[in-house]
């Protein structure tokens, strides 16, 4: 692969080398460089839920995701946008991406009603009514102030039949530019917000549909010049088979120039077989929800410390990890603090599982680098699932 | 005052300087010397609330509290004790004190029958019966392998008659006999516990009453040869002029060359006024409790995050502070976290109060070194009073 950046382009992407369809890239930002693969850990509020920014620079995080839904409703964008935007609110000075809240408004079910215009929704938190348009997410993402940003999209249950997801993603298109309308009239109209420029990415849609997300693809292209793409509606409910299908489908639709990123996939297979087909970023919350439901990944499947056989077991929570809890702490003390509702046991399984996402792609990086990936990510995927039997 | 401690004493104290009745000292421990006055923060379950050993090292914490009450529950002492004690279990390689449970079981209220033999309770957990004698709580003690452990003493409310308060104080006191009998037992038989000697400290008891605390010190100093001492029963409910008229009669009874802990206070207030009054030692759950009630201690009193004011206030919680959480954060995003539940919130505000009580007794110490503490102390407490309208 050929560099394609220029000093001009503050979001170029560098591939690096590629190794069957995995690439190992480096993704440019306002707020410094991003070595890819990677996994974004995910601060919906602000915050990567019970960690601090110190834990997640020390477990290698490079970049988060924040989400424009949640942040509207607290502490509010504009309050945000007082402060300076997320960087300095959160004190993150690394890259952010934040999510236009089509997932989080897909998710309100009965609270939402999504027309044309926009979708109009209850606050989960108030019941206030709420109106969200393309136009409305471009300006509450510009006063957050991520280095990347995300369409507002029309996201549908994953198993939609192709009357629906077409529609959806036909909605989406639309949307989209008018997010990109919006996105220029801002950016030429005041400038650049808190001082740096932002990228808009635009989500590829179409369900599990081959033909609707090849199209979906190809119009997203056409309506102008992205610096990266999203690919969205995917880790919705449908079955692993119809995810990866789809990533064959869009991979080859996808310029090789620019990062692609997984939108809210994050199981370490997932990661695996995302990289695989060639996806440079990935975000979910399973690494922190799991965490605090007292689940862990190790590199022998899932382990539930709540499990009794823990008790007095010595042995940190994967012998082959060297993050911030398995260096120190035994199951023994780990299940103790999370029978007994302690918040370090929250956070020391959180901190597990965001570095064990983080390592398997520095893994996944290294291994595409010395043009090993196919054997790496095989051995890596009969361990996981060798042991499912033992998931909760 | 002359240092009095011998290579033979693994306990012994040095008090360095001397300032009215306040001590600058040296506590020396199996587990490392600390430097006195001193806050020791509470880990009740073996982690103080919400934060890690990493957490508490960088705030300058030198000796942590665990709770035998609570650890006998869960995970049980002997589990603690198979894994090697409290300090490898909970990976705090400083100096640890062990409290005998004699609080708990008193705030258990109904919970709870005392008679001569010990105390009858139910688990509050699961509502077992339990009985804790003084040589049972020396055997638990033992198990968990702190540095210092205290006696098994009978707490009684803060405004007890006289009767009452001679009662619990002289049925301490023979308890305090048979935990040094079994305590020197149990060495004798079965050597130091986890390869270190333990110091055993009784428990000064009295109520609120003079003739009974002077009486209940000589009578612990006639019973044992004792390396520190508990000043126990206070901040239980008694009006703080009458805690601090009982410090006033206790301290000429205490020998010099060795430490006072005054049990379970800490506010900042009253650590002061312990200081003052010749106390060495301090713990208290009032720093954590009261972070994760959304309550911090700032050098011009407390302040409630939870307050509308505190929306976009781009200050730390005390622009004093070099903790973790003033060096980085402001009150808008600490709000944030605060009433968005978010468990980094909770545990920013704890680091705060606990560095705050411990940054307090480093002022304090140096304050005696230096011969001024008379001014200094004199200045926080007009300090910390005359904000005491914006406490919650």
């Amino acid at each position: 692969m050929t560099p394609l950046r220029t000093d001009a382009d503050p979001f170029a992407f560098d591939c690096l080398a590629q190794d069957g369809r995995a690439r190992a890239g480096r993704f440019h930002t306002p707020h410094g460089t991003v070595e890819t693969p990677i996994f974004m850990p995910v601060g919906t509020l602000a915050t990567v839920k019970s960690l601090d920014p110190d834990d997640l620079h020390a477990a290698g995080a490079q970049m988060l995701l924040a989400n424009a839904y949640h942040l509207h409703l607290r502490p509010g964008d504009e309050l945000i946008r007082d402060l300076g935007g997320l960087h300095p609110f959160m004190q993150w000075s690394s890259p952010i991406l934040t999510d236009s809240g089509g997932f989080q408004v897909f998710s309100l079910e009965t609270l939402r009603t999504i027309t044309e215009e926009g979708a109009e929704f209850r606050s989960h938190i108030d019941g206030s009514r709420r109106f969200f348009s393309p136009e409305r997410v471009m300006q509450i993402e510009r006063h957050l102030g991520a280095d990347v940003i995300m369409q507002f999209d029309h996201v549908i249950p994953g198993q939609s039949d192709a009357a629906a997801a077409s529609d959806a993603s036909e909605r989406s298109l639309r949307w989209l530019d008018r997010c990109r309308d919006e996105f220029e009239r801002l950016r030429r109209e005041e400038g650049d917000a808190h001082g740096h420029p932002q990228a808009l990415f635009p989500i590829v849609q179409g369900g599990i549909h081959a033909e609707l997300r090849r199209a979906a693809a190809r119009s997203v292209r056409g309506a102008g010049d992205w610096l990266g793409y999203g690919i969205g509606g995917l880790s919705v409910g449908e079955a692993k088979p119809d995810m990866y299908a789809m990533l064959d489908v869009v991979e080859p639709e996808l310029p090789a120039d620019r990062p692609r990123y997984l939108m809210g996939v994050g199981f370490p297979e997932d990661l695996i077989e995302g990289v695989r087909r060639g996806v440079d970023l990935f975000d979910c919350v399973a690494p922190t929800r799991m965490g605090r439901n007292g689940t862990v990944f190790t590199s022998e499947g899932r382990l539930n410390i709540k499990r009794h056989e823990h008790r007095s077991d010595k042995r940190p929570l994967d012998e082959a990890c060297d993050c911030a809890a398995c260096r120190r702490f035994s199951r023994a003390y780990l299940r103790h603090l999370y029978v007994s509702d302690e918040i370090l046991g929250l956070r020391l399984l959180s901190l597990h599982n965001v570095h064990f996402l983080l390592s398997l792609m520095r893994q996944a990086r290294l291994a595409i680098l010395e043009q090993r990936f196919e054997s790496w990510s095989r051995d890596w995927l009969l361990r996981l699932s060798s042991r499912a039997s033992t998931s909760p």
